[in-house]
C-alpha cells in the first residue's frame, strides 16, 4: 500500500460509529446485515434467521459473531482486519455466545435487526443490558455524505432521469399499470442499476393512494398517471417521481400539477445548513395550504437517501434535525384526490454549503404520454 | 359471488393464527410486513420505518394499524372486509396508537418485524405486555401448505430447474463469476422469475465458502464450480444447488461428488409424516460422517420454503417438529474443502401421506460445462 493513501473507509467508520455511541451514553451499538453493517464493514449478507452481529463500542476492538458457515465470506469482508470474526455453528445458540462479550448497560441495535434477534438478544442478557434502537437513540451515522457517496447518489439519478425519459416514449393507453411498470423496471436495469426497488404506477384514481401498486388497471386516454421508481445502482439508491398525463391534460390537472411544482421548489429554496428539516416540509405544506388543497397532502415531504432508499433525515413537522452540508433527502409534496386523481413530483436534493443541489435534472413541467 | 364459493383463504388463516396463538398462551399476535402479513392478508407493502401493524386476538376482531398515506392500499387488499383498518398521520405516534388497542399480557411479533418497531412498542406498552417473537413462541403458521401453495412451489421449482439446463450451455472458462450469475438471474427471470433473490456461483477456492457471494474470480479449466440461485415467482421461492466441473472432472471429484449425492438421496429418504425434523439431518450427516468427511459439512441440512426462502421447519440437529404432510424444505448437504472447492447438492422436498417427493427434477450426476 501506498503510503498515506488508504483508501478504505472503515477504520474511520468504526472509530466514529464508537465515539458517537459513547457520546450518546451508550455501551455499544450492534448491527445486524442491513445498510449500517454493510457502511460500518463492507460486508453485506442477507438478513436471516441466523445471527449476525457486529458490537462496536467506546474503548473496544470491534467484534462480529458470523454462522459458521458464513465466516469464510466475513473474513474476506474488506473491514476484517479491523475486527474479530467469531463463528457460529448451526445447534449452537448465537445469543447466548453474544451475550458472552456483550458490555452491560445501554445497547442499541441498528433499527432492521429483526424481533427475533433483538428479543433473543433481551433474554440472553436481562438484567445487565437495556436495548433500544439505533435510530431515536444516537445521531445517524450516514446522514452527511462523503464525495464517493455523492457521486454514487448522483449517478443512481441520473440514472433514473434517463428512465423516466425513456417512458415517455411508450405507450399508456390501453395498457395496464403493471406493463409500463415494467417498463420502468427495464429502463432502470438498462440504465445501470443494479435492482428496481419499485415501481408505482397510478393512473386515474389510483393515483389518489400515494404508495398504489402498480396493477391490473388499464390506463386510458384522460388518466393523469403517478410514476414513482427507483432501486440500487452501486450500492445507492435512486428515487424520483413525476406525474404525467395521457394526451392533453385539462386545466385542472395543470392547475394541481403547478401548485405541487411550486410547493416542491418553495421546499427546495428552504434548504440550507443550519435549517430544521421540518422548515423544509413546512415551506411546502405552506404553499399547498395556500392553494387551498392542505387536506389534501397526506404525507410528510421527504426522506433521506443513501443506502437506504428511506433513512435520517425524515423532512416531517416535528424533526428539529438541524441539515448539514452532504446530507441529501427527497423533496416529494404531493395532492392527492380521492376518486379523482393524484400528483406528486419527486427530486433527491443534496445540501451544499450555502444551499441545495437537485440530483435529479428530468423535466417538471407537466409531460403528455401518449 | 357464487353461493358457496369463497376461493379467499384469509379468514380461515385469520381465524387458525388467532386460535394457534391462544392455545400457546399468547395474548395476540402481532405482525408487521413480510411473509406473514401477506400470508394472513394478502397486503404487501415494503417493511418501513413507518409502522404498519396486524393484531390478532383470540375473540377480538383483527386491527391493522397502516400509515395514513397506505391506508387506500390497505383498504383495496383482500382482506380489508375482515378486519378494522386505522391510519396514522406523519408526526404522529404509532406505538401509542398501538399501544391504544394492545391487549395486555404475552405479545408475539412476527420474527422479522424491526427492532426499532418492537422496542417502540415495548416503551409504548411497557408495565401490561411482554414481547416474544413468534417464531419460538407458538407453531408455525405457514409450514403446512396447501394445494395452491404446493402448485406454486413446484412451479418456481420448475423454473429452477430450467434455469440450471439453460446454464449448463453457457461458457465458464475464462468468465468472472459474476458474469455467470448474471447469467442466472436472467435465466430465472426468463423462466418466469419475479425476482432472482440470490445467484451463488463459488468457483474453485471460493466453492468451499458456502455463502461466497459470485465476484471477480476468473474461472477456470479444471474448476469445480457451486451454482446455488432462486427467486420469486408468483409469490412462492425457487432455491436450488448443483455442483459442475469445467470440462473433465478428476477422480476427487467425483468422489466427493458421490458422497453428498448419497448423503442428500439417504436424507430424502428419511422423509416421511411423523418423523423429527432433526432424523433428516441426522441421516445425512451420518452418511457424510461415515464417508470421513463429517468436519467438513459445516451446516444445517435445510431450510422450509414457501413465501419466504428460509422459514420453518428447519432440518437441523435440536429440531423435534414432527414433519407433516405438506411440509415444504430444502434438502442441502455439502463437502467444503477449505482452499480447494466445494460440493452441494439442493433440491426442495414435500412431505406427502406416505413419503416424500422432490420439486426440483434437474440432473444430480455430475455435469460437465465449458
Amino acid at each position: 500500500m501506498t503510503a498515506g493513501a488508504d483508501p478504505s473507509p472503515y477504520a474511520e467508520r468504526l472509530d466514529r460509529a464508537a465515539r458517537v455511541a459513547g457520546e450518546a451514553g451508550l455501551s455499544a451499538l450492534l448491527a445486524t446485515p442491513g445498510p449500517d453493517l454493510m457502511y460500518l464493514t463492507g460486508h453485506a449478507p442477507p438478513p436471516l434467521e441466523r445471527l449476525t452481529l457486529l458490537m462496536v463500542a467506546p474503548d473496544r476492538h470491534p467484534v462480529m459473531l458470523v454462522p459458521l458457515l458464513e465466516r469464510p465470506a466475513a473474513l474476506a469482508s474488506p473491514a476484517a482486519d479491523l475486527m474479530e470474526v467469531v463463528g457460529w455453528a448451526d445447534g449452537e445458540d448465537p445469543y447466548a455466545a453474544a451475550a458472552g462479550f456483550l458490555p452491560p448497560g445501554r445497547l442499541a441495535v441498528t433499527d432492521q435487526t429483526w424481533a427475533s434477534h433483538v428479543l433473543g438478544l433481551q433474554e440472553a442478557a436481562k438484567g445487565r443490558t437495556t436495548f433500544v434502537a439505533a435510530g431515536p437513540a444516537m445521531p445517524p451515522l450516514r446522514a452527511v455524505k462523503d464525495e464517493e457517496e455523492l457521486a454514487a447518489l448522483a449517478k443512481a439519478a441520473s440514472a433514473a432521469d434517463a428512465a423516466f425519459a425513456d417512458i415517455l416514449g411508450v405507450v399508456f393507453a390501453g395498457r395496464r399499470e403493471a406493463d409500463v411498470a415494467a417498463d420502468l423496471a427495464d429502463a432502470l436495469r438498462r440504465h445501470g442499476h443494479r435492482t428496481a426497488d419499485f415501481t408505482i404506477v397510478g393512473s386515474g384514481s389510483n393515483g389518489a393512494s400515494p404508495h398504489h401498486e402498480a396493477g391490473e388497471r388499464v390506463i386510458a386516454e384522460g388518466d393523469a398517471v403517478v410514476l414513482d421508481f427507483g432501486g440500487h445502482l452501486d450500492g445507492y439508491c435512486s428515487d424520483i417521481t413525476r406525474s404525467v398525463f395521457v394526451r392533453e391534460p385539462p386545466e385542472e390537472f395543470e392547475r394541481v400539477h403547478d401548485v405541487v411544482r411550486r410547493a416542491q421548489q418553495a421546499a427546495f429554496e428552504a434548504v440550507r445548513p443550519g435549517v430544521p428539516a421540518e422548515d423544509v416540509d413546512r415551506a411546502a405544506r405552506d404553499m399547498i395550504g395556500d392553494a387551498g388543497y392542505g387536506e389534501s397532502f397526506i404525507h410528510r415531504t421527504g426522506h433521506g437517501i443513501g443506502l437506504e432508499a428511506h433513512e435520517p433525515p425524515y423532512i416531517v413537522a416535528g424533526n428539529t434535525t438541524q441539515l448539514e452540508a452532504g446530507m441529501t433527502f427527497s423533496i416529494e409534496p404531493g395532492i392527492y384526490l380521492p376518486g379523482r386523481f393524484g400528483v406528486r413530483i419527486e427530486d433527491i436534493a443534496a445540501v451544499t454549503e450555502d444551499g441545495a443541489t437537485r440530483l435529479n435534472e428530468a423535466p417538471r413541467d407537466p409531460q403528455a404520454v401518449r
